[in-house]
Order: C-alpha cells, then sequence, then structure tokens
C-alpha cells in the first residue's frame, strides 16, 4: 500500500516536475522585458506624438519670404522660437537675395525643425513684399513635392510671414485641421484691430473688413492655409500684381486655384468670446547708419 | 536496489518541488513591473530635466511689468512661446492697472509655467514706463521669497519686457550661469545696432553705448540679470527718478545694490563672432479708434 502510494506520488511529482522543469523563469523575465521595451517605445514614440489620433497627422508648410534688415535676426526668432514647438511641420524659407545668409541658416538649424532654405532674389516688375519669394516657394513645393512631405500629400499649406505673431493654438487647433481652405481672424491689420469673415451657421457669407470687403477673398496671408492638394492640382502662383485685390495678392492666388466662397471653412467661431490666434503685427523699424556705427565683432543686419 | 534509488529521486524531487512551489513567477513579475516603473519615472523626471547636471540647477525669475495696448497680447504671446521652453523659471508678470486681465491670466496658465500675475497701478509720481510695476516685484520677491522659489536661495532675476525678442540660449548659457551680476550685448537700444560690455581679458573695462557712456552701469535693462541674494541683501528699489541714469533707471538700482564694476560677468566674448541673444524690439502701434469697430465678438485690447 505504502509503495503503491509512493509510486502515485512519485508519478505526480515527475509531471509536475516536467511543468517545473520547463524554463518559466527565463521565460517570464523576457516576457517582461520585451513589455518594457514596448511600453517605453510606446511611450516615447507614440504618446508624445500621434498616440491622440487615429488618423496620420497632417504635415504643415510654413512658407516664409524674408530679406535682410535691423530687426530680421530678431523677428525671425521669435517666430523660430514658437513653430519649433509644433511636431510635422516643414519650414520653407526663401530670402530675397543672391544667397543664403549664414546667421539665418544656423538659425534654421538650432530649431531642429526640418527646412528648405532657398534664395531668391525679387525680379524686375514684382514688388518687394515678398510675391516672389512665395512663388518660389509654391514652385519648389509644386515640383519637389517628396522632398517636402516624405511622401505624403495629406499636407496644408500656410503663408507665414517673419514678423507677424503666432499662438501656439494656430497650428494644430486650425491650421492642421484644414480640408480644403480655412480661414478665421487676424488681428492688427488693415486699420483695424481684426478682420475675419463673415461666418453664419458655420458658412462664410462676407467678410468683416475695413479695407475693400468686395474682394472675393477678403482675407490677409495669415489668415488662410490651404490643403497640398488644390496647390499640386493647379499652377496659380501671386504673380507680379493683383488688380482684383487693388494691390493685396490674396484673392488672386485663391481665386487662380479654383477656390469658392463655398469651399471656404471658418475657424474660431464657434464660441461667444472669440480669441484671436495670429496678428498681424510689425516690428518698429530705427534708423541706424551702419557706416558710422562700431559694431565690437557682433553679427547684426 | 530500485527501492532505494526510487526513494533517492523522491526525496530529490521532493526538494526541487519545494523550491519550484515558491511562487518565482509572480515575484519575477513583480520584480519586472518594479525595474519599468522605476525606469520609467527615470527616464520621464531625470532624463529630461536634471540627469545632464551634478548640481542642482539655479531657478531663474523673470520680472515682466506689462500694460494693456492693441498689441499687447500680440507681444505676450511671443513671450510666452519663447519662455514656456525655459525649465525651471518662474514668471512674475505685473500688470499696470488695478485688476488682472482675464486674456493674460489664461495666456500665463497655458505656458505651463509657474507665475505670479499681480495688478499694480502706477503711482503718482512715477513715470508709467514699467519702474512702479517693477518695484513691486521686487517687494513681493523680498516678502515673500519662497513662494516663489520654493525655499531654495539658488535663483537668478532678469527683468525681461514683454515686446523683446529672446533667442532660447539667452537663459540657459547666460542668465542661470550669473553668480553675482552677469552682462551681454542687447541689440537695437539706445540709437545703436548693439550696445554692450567693453570687455577685455574677460574683465568689464567700460561700455560700448552711442548715449551717456559715463554711467556706471550704462546697460539696458534686457543687458544684465542679477542673482537672487544681492535682490535678498538690500532694499535697492528703482524707485520714481534716476538722474545718474539721466532718466535710464538701470545704473542707479545697480548702484544702489552696492555692486560695483568688478562684479560685473561678462557673457558671450569668447568667441570671434559674437552673437546678441536678446534685442530691445518695439511693436508698431498703429491708431485705431475703438469706438467706431466692430469687434465681432473677438476679444482685444
Amino acid at each position: 500500500m505504502r509503495k503503491l502510494h509512493d509510486d502515485f506520488r512519485l508519478r505526480f511529482y515527475r509531471n509536475f516536475l516536467r511543468i517545473a522543469r520547463f524554463p518559466i523563469v527565463p521565460i517570464a523575465i523576457v516576457i517582461c522585458m520585451s513589455v518594457f521595451l514596448i511600453a517605453a517605445t510606446f511611450e516615447s514614440h507614440q504618446l508624445r506624438n500621434s498616440f491622440r489620433q487615429t488618423t496620420p497627422r497632417k504635415t504643415i508648410i510654413i512658407i516664409t519670404p524674408t530679406y535682410r534688415r535691423n530687426t530680421r535676426l530678431a523677428d525671425l526668432t521669435r517666430m523660430a522660437n514658437t513653430i519649433r514647438q509644433i511636431p510635422d511641420l516643414h519650414w520653407i524659407v526663401i530670402e530675397d537675395g543672391e544667397t543664403r545668409v549664414t546667421a539665418v541658416e544656423r538659425m534654421l538649424n538650432r530649431t531642429g525643425l526640418p527646412f528648405t532654405y532657398i534664395p531668391a532674389k525679387t525680379k524686375p516688375g514684382y514688388p518687394r513684399r515678398g510675391w516672389y519669394q512665395r512663388d518660389t516657394a509654391l514652385g519648389y513645393l509644386r515640383n519637389y513635392t517628396d522632398r517636402i512631405t516624405r511622401g505624403s500629400r495629406e499636407a496644408v499649406v500656410y503663408f507665414g510671414d517673419d514678423d507677424n505673431a503666432y499662438d501656439l493654438r494656430l497650428f494644430d487647433e486650425y491650421i492642421r485641421k484644414v480640408k480644403k481652405i480655412g480661414v478665421w481672424g487676424v488681428g492688427l491689420v488693415g486699420g483695424v484691430l481684426v478682420e475675419s469673415p463673415a461666418v453664419k451657421d458655420n458658412k462664410v457669407v462676407g467678410w468683416n473688413v475695413n479695407w475693400f470687403a468686395k474682394r472675393k477673398f477678403a482675407t490677409d496671408m495669415a489668415g488662410f492655409a490651404v490643403h497640398l492638394n488644390v496647390i499640386l492640382n493647379n499652377t496659380a502662383v501671386f504673380g507680379s500684381s493683383c488688380k482684383r485685390g487693388a494691390g493685396a495678392p490674396e484673392t488672386c492666388l485663391l481665386e487662380d486655384l479654383g477656390l469658392t466662397r463655398d469651399d471656404l471653412e471658418p475657424f474660431g467661431f464657434n464660441s461667444e468670446s472669440r480669441e484671436l490666434y495670429v496678428w498681424h503685427t510689425k516690428t518698429l523699424q530705427g534708423k541706424y547708419d551702419k557706416s558710422k556705427m562700431e559694431l565690437h565683432g557682433f553679427v547684426v543686419e
């Protein structure tokens, strides 16, 4: 009886040991380490960047014309400080000049943003107001789209001047959500504190502007963004003049892109207390006689 | 013989099972999860913030006087966008007014920075140029130091106006390294492109300024920062006038704090190509008749 009992226990222990012999501890460690590694990777790449959304995030392409002036490095520094915080953003900077400027190139590198910096001196016949530089950027974007978007066509194009003031929310709450063409209010422009589309039932029905409200698109450069596909399906540029805009170039580009008022998506009109996310600021230009000035080795423009 | 052998194996299995019965798998999981949690905490708190340095980082205290004007929200937005990226920074904002302004308070909250926002309307006899507000901040800092520094005395105080342009490097490369009083070049100020201390062998020997170079401390408000202990060991304020500065208040405060030229630590003079990290920019104030303007629900000043 005892022998039988011992045999039974032996068989039991043997079976149990077959399980226990299975290298369960190393396997548990490997599983835990894998979980840790996956979680850590997930934490750093996903949670920080794209976990909040279900579809891949659109790229924001900002086109900024710029030119040498006393206040340029200060202005561009403030803009760089702002947009360097926006993920999935490509900055196209076009210099009104024969060559790239070293101080600007170093600043662009410091942002950590992907960028394209091209010199394009204004051609005779164009006003020196950034029109030629924006057209150069549109041409580059159409010819070398993949260099900018890395193959994706989910992108929105915004014309951001280097002396404007931008609220961080402009980029993710407005620009990145544009499906065809988005429009919103702009501060300190056109002789008024606010210019904006006139919106009824979430539709644009006109323009709340003081100056030439009859333009089809009476918006400032800072007040709209266009989906990349609208740019790519067309060859429209700003050109060297815009009679329909009485000199303001925005309506010519938007009309020539084939857009209509029904295409306009208004942003920022859903709350009673409406906030401005962009201001058309200008930095005061002092008068400096550089020839009479000792610069003591400092880099200035 | 077989019985003996079986007995031996039985004893062996029993002993083995005593180990195998020990809840090694749950314990391994608990250990792995602990390692994961510790590593994740370490990653997020240490690596990102203070792993790179051996001593605790000094706090930067920025004192910013501000007042209602058309361009204020735009200016303050750009400054907030810049300094929100600087760790261990406390922002003291003093409103020249009877009450706090909601739009400013919301903006400060959005920065994620620790801040103190106090209304202090300029008293009669003071110029309306931020002097009274900076003095209010100095008083608050002396009376409620621990609310700002959380017990530490390792902090540097900088007077940062809301319309200046700041390079991100100003904060960690210059301000945070100040031991007693640091000085550096400032762009677009005093009628010249650059004002700076004159430096020889890493010592300040004078001032490269165009306007009233005979001041003991011929520096703009944006061109210096002072260690907190210098402020706390003294009761000096800007006051309501500064004859020694011919109206510019900086030299009066610094002299009254008991500082001498030998105390000055120059920053930014070690390379051939010297870069400006701060500009005394001014934003152009348009003329707007608010009474004649329809604002369509937008928040403006």
